[in-house]
C-alpha cells in the first residue's frame, strides 16, 4: 500500500473563467497524482463582498487582457473558453447564485455527477455564450451531463430550500476563512499543513508542493494511467 | 545558420517581487532558448497611475496571500526573496524613482550591466529589507553589480537630467500601450504577432507561444548548456 492520498479542496464558481482551467487540470491529475480531490462550489459574489475586491475585469485595460489572455490560454489548456459578448450582462448582472446553488444541491444529493454538471454550467456560459441564470438553462446543463429529467427538477427544487442556500454560504465562508479574495483557490492539505493557492496557475507551484511532477496542463501522462 | 532569435522585452520594476521571480526566469532561459532579451527598467507607480490600477496588497487579504505566496515561490523559484518588515513604507511611500531612474542610465550608458545591477538593487529591497531610495543605497548596489565608484557616481549624477527622466517616462509610456496595468510584463515578438503577458506566472504559456521548452522556473538544463 502507497501513501494515503493527500486532500485538494477546489473552492470554484462557473462565472469564473480561471476557476474552470484550473478545474480541468486538477481533474486531469487527479488520476496522476497521489490525491483526492474535493470540488467546493462557492459563490463568488459572496468572496468579493467579503473581501473587498472587485472583479478584475471591472479595470478596463485588465478586462482587455483577460480576454487576450484566455483566447491564448484556451489553446494551451485545451479549454474551449469564450469570452462572452455582453460580459457585464452575463457576469456582472446575471451572476451565477441559481446555478451555484444548484450544484449545492448536486453536491449533497448525488456527488459524483458533480464534475460533470459543473463543466456542462461551465459550457454554457463560458464556451458557447448561454444562459445560466434560468431554470431551463440549468436543466438543460444538467440533462446533458447525464441526470435525468426527474433528478434534474428534484434538484432544482432544492435551491429554493434553506439547507442548501446555508450550505453555499458555509462553504463561501470556508473559502474567505482561508484568506480567499477570488477563485479559483486551491487548498492542499500536506503532511501537517494547509496551504491555500491562489489562481489556475499555481498549479506548478502545487506540484512542488506535492513533490509530484507537473507536466503541463494537459499531462502527457494521462491516457497511460487510464 | 539556424532561425533568427525571436525578441522578447520585459519591463519591470524593483520594487515588484514578482518582476524579480520573472526577471531570473528570463535571464536563466536567454540561455536556452532561441530569444534575444530587452530588459526595459519602467516605472510601476506611472502604469498604475495610467491604468487606474492599485497595487494588489492594499486589499488586506491579498496582501496577506502574497506574503505567504513569496515564501513558497522563493523556494520553487530559488530566489531570495523576504518580505520588507515595513512594507508600506518601503513600497508604498519610498517608491522607486531614483532606483528605476538609474537604472535608465545604466540601460543608456552601460547597458550589460543592467542585468546585474538590477539585481543587487532586488537583493536590497526584496531579500535584505534595505533601502533602495538613497544615493548611498544605489551607489552601494551599484558597485556591488560590479561598476567601479567613478562609473556609479556617474551614472547617479544622470538620474537628475532631463534625458533620462524622459526616457524613463517613455519606457512607462511604451509598456502602457501593450496594455500593461502592472509589472512584470513580457512582449514577446513571435513571428509578426505580438503577444503582451502579465506576470511571473505565464512562462509557461510563453514557451508555448515560443514553440520551446518549458522545464520549470529552474530549468536543469541551464549548466548542460554555459
Amino acid at each position: 500500500m502507497g501513501p494515503l492520498p493527500r486532500t485538494l479542496e477546489l473552492f470554484y464558481d462557473v462565472l469564473s473563467p480561471y476557476s474552470w482551467l484550473c478545474f480541468e487540470v486538477l481533474c486531469r491529475y487527479q488520476k496522476i497524482w497521489n490525491i483526492k480531490l474535493q470540488l467546493q462550489p462557492t459563490l463568488i459574489a459572496g468572496i468579493m463582498k467579503d473581501s473587498g475586491n472587485k472583479p478584475p475585469a471591472l479595470l478596463p485595460r485588465k478586462g482587455q487582457y483577460l480576454k487576450s489572455e484566455l483566447s491564448l490560454l484556451k489553446h494551451h489548456f485545451q479549454v474551449p473558453i469564450k469570452f462572452p459578448k455582453d460580459f457585464f450582462s452575463v457576469i456582472i448582472d446575471k451572476g451565477s447564485l441559481s446555478a451555484m446553488r444548484f450544484l449545492t444541491a448536486v453536491n449533497m444529493e448525488t456527488p459524483e455527477m458533480l464534475e460533470k454538471v459543473s463543466r456542462e454550467l461551465w459550457m454554457r456560459v463560458w464556451s458557447r455564450d448561454e444562459d445560466i441564470s434560468e431554470p431551463q438553462s440549468i436543466l438543460a446543463a444538467a440533462e446533458k451531463a447525464g441526470l435525468s429529467a426527474e433528478q434534474a427538477q428534484g434538484l432544482l427544487g432544492m435551491i429554493s430550500t434553506a439547507e442548501v442556500k446555508k450550505k453555499l454560504m458555509e462553504v463561501t465562508e470556508v473559502a474567505c476563512k482561508y484568506g480567499a479574495f477570488g477563485l479559483p483557490v486551491t487548498v492542499a492539505h500536506v503532511d501537517d499543513q494547509t496551504h491555500m493557492l491562489f489562481g489556475s496557475d499555481r498549479m506548478e507551484l502545487l506540484a512542488y508542493l506535492l513533490g509530484e511532477k507537473w507536466m503541463g496542463p494537459v499531462p502527457p501522462a494521462l491516457n497511460a494511467r487510464l
